[in-house]
């Protein structure tokens, strides 16, 4: 089975957690079976692998995410990197592309989209292949899932089949309607759309030239800033009519707000956090290491991370964007595929910085031009590379770096660094990248 | 006038602001005219000075709260310091012994004795020069000040006075009564015994010398750990027949809890915080630079600090106590006679720290004998001495210390430092100080 995951852009939702590059999808809040927390990407990508162990797994995302994946997923997930954010559409074309043109896919294969945040049971997996499997027989050039309502949402899109059968011909769509008429839409059998489809990856590349004006792969990445913001929906859904759908009536829940996620979770608390008695239907999600008290708190969500403090009634949460829209927050925390950075102490002229990385991987060979570094090794061994000179360091080293010197360290064991910036205007996007001969 | 301030011990009821070395008076969470905060003891150092300029005040504190009390009042305000925690008869004792032998003030002159904790108008501060005054009048052997009852409160003990006049004789003292029977005693006139009163220093000295076999200061300094810890009140007030008090109706709360301290907060946020509409009876205090976000909350405070998180139902609060004794939190911030210090970064072999010390400021001269540290300047100026070296530093500059080698730094100006403490042991026990010839 080919599976294109649409990992989609940041978001403020589900903030202090989530931010301008730590997107919902990478929040570890779910417990598994051995008490480890995983993320929705690494919880989506596990169930894949269950269902299916050869599932070629691409993952379509902007360039702000491919260090959190590799760092969450290893190596081993594909990912199809968009230059731009530039909606469903240009994004499933590129990845089709990405498929045929860098990962040799025959043009016949089925290929599987499906967003990579949905809380779901591993029979969504089942039917993802069920839909790859139907998409062989031919009977139609899409092969969508329809998820069976549980309530008469006002949030969702609706796919009216032509009858109730397992699989069954689409009749139409109908946009977000109100309660009553989505009422009505469920009696008659409709299901939700959850952005799921099948087809070959044929289809997917006739449409991306039909649509746009390019040669192969590389040129479609070439120009695809100057793409138009568009859906797969709006693009070719709703414009195809010979399109099948499959009912799927397990688990299925949008994580989009702090109330619909903290009834995912298992636990009341992750974290450091202690709840007295007179607490009722209180969720804490503690990432520092400072314990968090409540007392006499009910149906209330209290999230805490380097970023910020949000407490909130569990209902209200969903209305946390306008505020946290306003925060201009420096970013505190970040997954890079090397490890993962933290921010401990932010001054005027001045930055500390608490470095992770993880064994065997290297930060990229970068200067800077307006600020000092010095980095204090505290624990681990590496091996540093300042202006082409190496040095072995270990923990109690001092590595000095001026302004515009290049520099690097790789770690040989997990390897933590204390990274002090100094200078008058410190941005992240003061840095100049080098490659390294070897 | 003469005043002796009881500054009481550490305690969790204000927790997370309050912690083992941070006591609730230093918490800077009063709003002056200016929009500046202060804490209760420099607002009540502030009360004091503008009642009578020329007061003399003398802090009676244990070792562990001197620094931040020349931190928050300057080298003006005399410490009696405790070598250990005795209650407050011993304590008084040694702060009568400081004013005679070390302050040489008069065994003749008035002394008046209140807590350093109460939240009051500058009329209670009035009441105590009255109650310096009437001790000038050889009266009585002790004059205590009589808070006028608000309600029927069982939490305080009530002074039962002769007449109701301004200033009467004392008939009786009752310790905490249940509701029915406060009522009465209130209804004969009776008030809360506030801790204050005022005598002769003789009488004092007196008293510690009938009660303790010790020759001067400096041997019932020396002693001070073999005392039996016990009251003033126990010790000499319920034991003393010649008792005039004086009555204050002024404004007087006893700010022991979070829900007693909101009340006496003038806006409901002190920090970086955004409280939406829905939000009724809030109070959030937040010492971190990152932003605190409630959303529908009624009646609950929220207090951040590097210590942890508070999520209380206001009336809850008051039950904190037993929650917060269960955290093993190692201390995250302190204020210094030399400046402050937070911790940024806890790891199994090391820590990062930083230090700030005030301009014309120095740390003792010391060394480790289990951690090697390294200092990275990253402001001001200053004048490190390491085994007997000195070297003037500023920002940039990295001083590397191993385990045992003696050192210090002073500021010229304000000068800002992250310390690397690596080690296998790291403890604040970890520590010899040495004199310097200069």
């Amino acid at each position: 089975m080919n599976i294109i995951l649409l990992s989609g852009g940041s978001g403020k939702r589900l903030w202090p957690l989530s931010n301008d590059v730590r997107s919902k999808q990478f929040i570890k809040i779910f417990q598994k079976e051995d008490g480890e927390y995983e993320s929705m990407v690494q919880r989506v990508y596990r169930q894949i692998r269950r269902v299916d162990s050869s599932a070629v797994v691409t993952i379509a995302t902007s360039r702000a995410q491919v260090s959190a994946i590799h760092n969450q997923l290893g190596e081993e997930a594909f990912v199809s990197v968009e230059p731009c954010r530039r909606d469903t559409f240009p994004a499933i074309a590129l990845a089709s592309l990405y498929l045929k043109d860098v990962r040799n896919v025959e043009e016949n294969e089925p290929v599987v989209v499906c967003p990579v945040d949905p809380y779901v049971d591993d029979s969504y997996f089942d039917t993802l292949k069920e839909l790859s499997i139907q998409v062989e027989k031919d009977e139609a050039n899409l092969v969508l899932m329809g998820i069976e309502p549980t309530y008469p949402s006002e949030k969702y899109g609706y796919i009216i089949p032509v009858d109730r059968k397992k699989i069954s011909s689409v009749n139409t769509f109908k946009e977000k309607p109100d309660e009553k008429t989505a009422g009505e839409y469920i009696s008659r059998g409709a299901l939700w759309n959850g952005g799921v489809f099948a087809c070959r990856l044929r289809y997917l590349l006739d449409k991306a030239h039909e649509l746009i004006d390019f040669t192969d792969y590389a040129d479609l990445f070439a120009k695809y800033d100057t793409l138009p913001k568009i859906s797969f929906d709006y693009a070719v859904v709703e414009k195809e009519s010979d399109i099948q759908v499959v009912r799927y009536d397990g688990e299925w829940k949008d994580l989009g707000t702090w109330n619909t996620l903290t009834e995912a979770m298992t636990e009341p608390v992750i974290g450091d956090a202690v709840l007295n008695d007179a607490c009722e239907n209180v969720s804490v999600i503690n990432e520092l290491n400072v314990p968090v008290v409540c007392m006499g708190l009910k149906d209330v969500v209290v999230s805490v991370s380097a970023e910020g403090v949000l407490v909130s009634d569990k209902e209200q949460s969903s209305y946390i964007k306008p505020y946290v829209d306003k925060i201009e927050q420096q970013i505190m925390f970040a997954e890079k595929s090397w490890g993962s950075f933290r921010v401990l102490d932010v001054e005027e002229e001045g930055m500390t910085i608490k470095v992770t990385l993880n064994p065997g991987h290297r930060m990229n060979y970068h200067s800077h031009l307006r600020r000092d570094e010095i980095w204090n090794v505290i624990s681990g061994e590496g091996v540093v590379l300042v202006d082409g000179m190496e040095q072995n360091v270990k923990a109690g080293d001092v590595i000095t770096m001026q302004a515009g010197c290049r520099h690097t360290v790789s770690a040989v064991t997990e390897l933590k660094l204390i990274e002090v910036q100094l200078g008058k205007e410190i941005s992240v996007h003061d840095k100049q990248k080098f490659e390294l001969d070897n």
